[in-house]
């Protein structure tokens, strides 16, 4: 017999299957109430406009939409992404700096794939997005976390782990951050740490990934200015994606950068799939090109910010009071995180969750180094309210008897 | 200023841009007839069908065709790929031995990411497909050429490669072949070799990848049996697309193999892009479903036929004579190789090409090491029969002034 293990790369052998995507098969089971899946809400899809759009789709461009495409991107795509960016964010791009990606995760990919050599190191927010911790970890990249608080990464610690990396004549390749609505944590960073994290960035010469897949799904307060629109120096390398904002299920996404960065994209993007689907592209050039991106996020924002309005009155109403159970207060995205006091353990009570019919996801899964378990990720997008209500009775109920 | 090249890692520094995709732009000018791409022929797409199957997807799936899916891929498609590669192949599979792939050169790319350390061994043919030069040279594996004549992959060169690999105390991680119309080169592997190869492999210890893409698209003689289906060692991965035998634009493919195997595939892809596009996945299915890829293959068939025929008949007619100019008789697929005495270089001949308003892929490009300069790769399902005719004529006249 052959054996597979003498055969495997040492960068497979590190890599496991995502814990989320485990626990999600646990919490199929009937009667179960899950906050642990990471779903926009079905409703928010603009169906019948795709499928009319769809349609247009194979009547206009029929052959061309069947075909192979750039590894680039469709421009009828790219034009509409510039014009985008140009009223979303104030910024002006060319062509040559925007990569069309496989959703966001692929732009994590790439990302791992350009800057990272085994043992390379990265910083990392604790927590992080647990999809980016199996991305730099498939290239075997050192992450070194960086905790944040309600405003976002702290930017003093981050400055002195880099004096630190420094003086063990180290150097970070990239800072990830997730600045907007950011999952797990759903907290948003503010400008002046933005402004800081720029500075910092600027003055080490390192570069800086900024995730913003729900930075459209705002429901409260002001846009705050994307660490994009605040670089300068061609340090920013930005991760957008169609999945929170039009459908996942058409895995689109795009990265904006300096054209030196996205060139190495479209490199590395060639040798990983030539290119993204053409028919898919079509569809979406068409959806903007129509502006019904705008009423999408609006009827998104409008289900998402009863949900959370609801889940965050009934978090307030149900869970146990002087216990130090604490919650953050998103004003966007899908997520919240719930922390309970530093000695308790959320992986532990999440077979208890499982029992009493509710579910969530282990706050573990989203550090870089398994550094704190007190805390886990709620989803309040997919659930319908009636299930929030319920969900959340539960979970107090769990927590109750757990937190002595 | 912050210097990117500082920042890159080893495996994007090695990886260079497709020459295809450059010297295609090359061919875009006006007037000039490409035997250079490979795409398949727009003819060959089942427009109206497509258009009615999306609107069922709409109408029966909707929301769920939007939504993010399992890595492993869409249950319906891959019980529709069991039924297919059973009627096909003749083998009998699990879910666990499927995964669905963007495509086939996400198939590649997996592969090498599972297998590959930097500087680990794997046998190519030689010349081989571009598409796995670029995936495997971006793990920085260490490919070794062996070279194939009209039977397929030298089986006794393979095996003394391998045993000379012993003697310096290497070991290949797999052994990769296209074994059906093989991309450049036409050639067709005999079954003796294909015996030959699962043998060595067995006796090795070492994976066969079998890259299936044109393996449907058979115009003359009988099938033979797939490696996939000769191997009773689990010791073979198959990868198989749509692009040729649908439509590239969905880009879907699959990948079969032993599960532990495909289980790796699993675990790379959710790192990777999470899933593959739920909505086209979807198509693929009720296309399956509803038994179109049978109709739809044997229109692609006669279309290359009769083009295939229409490029010999001319090759034969206009090629000059006595020059030792040769070219492969593919029975399937979509290219075939010419091969100008050994002496001369098809890459300093494709300049005069393009000045004469023909082009083709240099052969170069077709070898992991460079070994051969003398052939070049034409491509006969995408130009018209005119264009075949005309770019002939052309390319005759070419090798004529070229070739003393």
């Amino acid at each position: 017999m052959i054996n597979y293990e003498e055969l495997f790369s040492d960068n497979i052998k590190s890599m496991k299957r995502s814990v989320i995507r485990e626990l999600l098969k646990l919490t199929q089971k009937d009667g179960i109430i899950s906050f642990a899946g990471g779903l926009p809400s079905a409703e928010s899809f603009p169906v019948s406009e795709l499928k009319e759009i769809t349609n247009e789709v194979y009547e206009k461009y029929g052959e061309k939409a069947l075909q192979y495409g750039s590894t680039e991107g469709l421009p009828m795509l790219l034009s509409e992404l510039i014009k985008l960016m140009k009223d979303s964010e104030k910024i002006t791009l060319k062509e040559e700096n925007i990569s069309i990606t496989i959703a966001s995760q692929q732009g994590l990919d790439l990302v791992g794939k350009i800057f990272l050599n085994p043992s390379d190191i990265c910083i990392v927010e604790s927590p992080t997005y647990v999809g980016a911790i199996s991305a730099f970890n498939s290239y075997r990249g050192n992450m070194v976390s960086v905790e944040l608080d309600d405003e976002g990464i702290k930017t003093d610690i981050l400055d002195s782990t880099i004096q630190k990396l420094k003086r063990e004549n180290k150097k970070p390749k990239f800072i990830y951050v997730i600045p907007d609505f950011h999952n797990p944590a759903g907290v948003t960073m503010s400008l002046k740490r933005r402004k800081e994290l720029v500075e910092i960035a600027s003055k080490e010469k390192i570069m800086i990934v900024e995730d913003s897949p729900y930075r459209m799904i705002r429901y409260r307060g002001n846009n705050i200015p994307s660490i994009l629109s605040l670089d300068k120096e061609n340090l920013v390398i930005a991760l957008f994606t169609f999945s929170k904002i039009f459908a996942p299920g058409f895995r689109l996404g795009w990265a904006v950068g300096p054209k030196e960065i996205i060139d190495k994209f479209i490199v590395a993007k060639q040798a990983t799939d030539l290119c993204t689907s053409t028919f898919n592209q079509y569809i979406a050039a068409l959806f903007l090109n129509k502006g019904l991106l705008k009423k999408t996020v609006e009827r998104t924002i409008k289900i998402y910010k009863e949900k959370n309005e609801l889940m965050l009155e009934n978090l307030e109403k149900y869970m146990p009071k002087n216990k130090g159970v604490k919650w953050t207060k998103p004003d966007g995205g899908l997520f919240l995180w719930v922390s309970l006091p530093e000695k308790y353990d959320s992986d532990k009570m999440f077979q208890k969750a499982i029992e009493k019919n509710v579910a969530y996801v282990v706050g573990s899964a989203f550090y870089a180094n398994g550094e704190k378990k007190n805390s886990f990720r709620v989803n309040f997008s997919y659930p319908s309210k009636d299930e929030i209500v319920e969900g959340v009775k539960r979970l107090a109920k769990v927590i109750d008897e757990f937190v002595k």
